[in-house]
């Protein structure tokens, strides 16, 4: 189990979640992280309303597995929630809140190359195509945030693999893609944004 | 086949596209709108590089279907592009150049309901979660576009069915959700985001 920074978190994350598709079946209200839906009295969840605050999402127990960002609003399904069609993950088994900063404060730096090597860049804004901005190619080797929280996706336009990536943890550095998530398989990033809270 | 402003379009927009996945097969280049994959002598599009400028690709030829943003990058399957995995769309058939706005001077209005009616609120920036902002419910009835291309989403995080508002197009005015697109069967959207040149 990761280490959890809840300090101050209580009150203000809301998520209610459903053992069915639909907002339908078992239903349980959480406002701080669930390791084990399973130890909650739930099967899996199936569906989901974010009711406050930014959340993340794993395919597994223990925070493990791929990652899903939860902002404000309805999950019926888990297509709601996942951009990634190759490999399904149609329930959740953990979440947790996630700490964000001011959403004009966010500030994170990509490196080309794994630690924090080769040609870099500042970001503090949304790029949904991250080679727009001239960013050469279709990879990140390493990435440092230094406030907020991010989103990093393997395909523009917020699609595919997601990798969320907080000031909070590791202490914001993440040296090779391994560290990106327990799915991550390659060092494909190509749209990048922050978390709203 | 709708009306297309292409003036001043070429030379800057630029799209490779493959007949195949993983950017491979019969492979054909494109500076401006394709109205029918199939007429230019590719049966199908199944992968593709946007190289330059933002584009809209269809499931259908005509410009009709489902739609997809595709911004700078690699897109080597279907799930690159589509957020949507209930209605899957696994080639395009047509796709045309997007005209954008700097970043900083998009600007639109969404509207509670149909026809600029009910509660409204002017964007000018990305909204992954539409109602951490404040907005009420998970549906908009009607836009305006006064600058600029948007990306309306029916899920939080730029999840789920794409909606394309151009203030090209439809003068900026959408209505009523049938005039978000043809593949529109409910007024349900809960982020939108500028278009990203």
């Amino acid at each position: 189990m990761e280490k959890m920074d809840t300090a101050g978190f209580s009150g203000f994350w809301k998520i209610t979640v459903w053992d069915q598709e639909g907002l339908q079946g078992k239903k349980q209200e959480f406002t701080s992280g669930c390791h084990n839906v399973f130890e909650s009295g739930i099967e899996s969840v199936r569906s989901m309303r974010v009711e406050s605050g930014a959340w993340v999402g794993y395919e597994h127990s223990g925070y493990q597995g791929q990652q899903f960002i939860l902002e404000k609003g309805d999950y019926p399904r888990w297509d709601a929630w996942s951009g990634n069609i190759a490999y399904h993950t149609e329930r959740l088994m953990s979440f947790r809140p996630i700490q964000c900063a001011n959403h004009q404060e966010s500030k994170m730096s990509i490196f080309e190359r794994e630690n924090f090597l080769g040609r870099t860049c500042d970001l503090c804004d949304d790029f949904p195509a991250l080679q727009s901005m001239g960013w050469c190619n279709s990879e990140v080797g390493s990435m440092k945030v230094q406030s907020g929280a991010w989103v990093c996706y393997q395909y523009p336009g917020y699609r595919g693999y997601q990798y969320i990536m907080e000031c909070d943890r590791h202490t914001g550095e993440y040296r090779h893609y391994r560290e990106f998530g327990s799915h991550a398989q390659t060092s494909q990033v190509q749209s990048i944004r922050r978390v709203q809270q």
